[in-house]
């Protein structure tokens, strides 16, 4: 059984790429949610209940939307819909736009993926680096069936997780795959500021991602370079090098 | 400038405790959400436009309630409150509820010190192990002020931000601090079902967090023996050990 989420919502193009692919590989349930849920990282939905409707969206395919986050989509999958019966993979995307550098904190595409992972499950969060509703995900969609095959063969080994980011452009123009870091980096974040209908003052995020990273195996240096990147990824933020600075503060 | 969030709201008992402890160590902006945050995790909002309002909560102290997340407030103390002038120090909570273990994923309390840590600010997060909103924070406010007093005369060394988890009880019943590695686990979710008034079917998701390592060192570990945990954290998720097994992946 494979299981497909994301985090742009069930209509989305890049949903219905991956499923596209999944569906050669065997059975597949697709537990997604009803709206798009962007930057939701890691949220659950603990303050009200969840709502899930089956819909026909893929032809012979079981689907469901939900009206939580991407993680809930996981976790409703898991315990209620398969009743904790076995999932061998769990594919999330293919997303909107990069999921690289510290955007996996951020994206809910990426949590949806590593909460899988959490369950023991290999997962893979899938990204397109183009924001586009029309995206072309002919090419992105070639490069996931690659990697499922490889990873339904090989498993995964010491990680459940990887994230992979997909250059735009056409399969041709993609020169390979890159096994790769997590490159260091940051928004420099912008609020557009405005006056609202009721003359309150609202501010929107927006803003620009910077790389703060010169290596050269980095995800957003192959990207630049027009390889697939996969990072090999976990969910521990244990820094074991920081145990001997903080020895003085142990008593 | 030391900045104060939490994910509990701005009203919660646990930002008053905690802003209490802050206002000893220097100037103080409080920027925290209008209404329950937990286990928002890493979300931002980037669908609609976020509120801010000038609040009168703690005396002598410039506190605002964002409509937003928590990783929103830390971004608009930045950004649009401060400037980008320098913030010395996050503190994030008294999150009423434990966050160690996986719980940092989760926990919007985390994610917010997270949030402030990739801006190269050093950060924690403090939780006491006690879910009720009348907690009794007064044992946890001492060790707070005990931790943030070494940080601000050592700093933090190779790492931006700490996960602080606090046993219940009274100072005296507090048997040391213990730097302390993330323990693994799980959340075992059950979800309540029910009926909605309109006839729909929802879930409500509800669960049991379990312990899975054995490790002497580990943060629940640390808390069953009545220690506060100190988590030294990271945001990087790659695992580097994961880079041989994926080789002939690479092309």
């Amino acid at each position: 059984m494979i299981l497909v989420t994301n985090d742009d919502g069930i209509v989305a193009p890049g949903i219905k790429a991956l499923v596209e692919v999944a569906r050669k590989f065997g059975e597949v349930l697709v537990v997604a949610p009803d709206s798009p849920q962007s930057g939701q990282g890691h949220a659950i939905t603990i303050q009200q209940p969840l709502k899930l409707r089956e819909v026909e969206l893929f032809e012979g395919i079981r689907a469901f939307e939900c009206s939580g986050t991407p993680v809930d989509c996981v976790k409703l999958a898991k315990n209620v819909i398969l009743k904790n019966s076995q999932i061998d993979l769990c594919i999330s995307g293919i997303n909107h736009g990069s999921n690289a550098s510290i955007n996996i904190l951020y994206s809910g595409t990426m949590s949806a993926a590593m909460e899988a992972s959490l369950e023991g499950i290999n997962s893979i969060g899938f990204s397109l680096l183009d924001y586009n509703f029309g995206a072309d995900f002919e090419a992105s969609g070639m490069v996931a069936e690659e990697i499922i095959s490889w990873v339904l063969e090989h498993g995964m080994g010491p990680t459940k997780l990887l994230n992979v980011n997909i250059p735009k452009g056409k399969r041709s123009d993609i020169r390979g795959i890159r096994i790769c870091r997590q490159a260091e980096g940051r928004w420099v974040e912008e609020f557009q500021e405005g006056t609202d209908p009721r003359g309150e003052k609202y501010y929107w995020l927006t803003g620009k991602f910077e790389c703060l990273d010169e290596r050269a195996d980095t995800d957003i240096k192959a990207l630049s370079e027009n390889y697939v990147s996969v990072v090999p990824s976990g969910h521990n933020l244990f820094v074991a090098e920081a145990l001997p600075f903080f020895s003085t503060l142990e008593k």
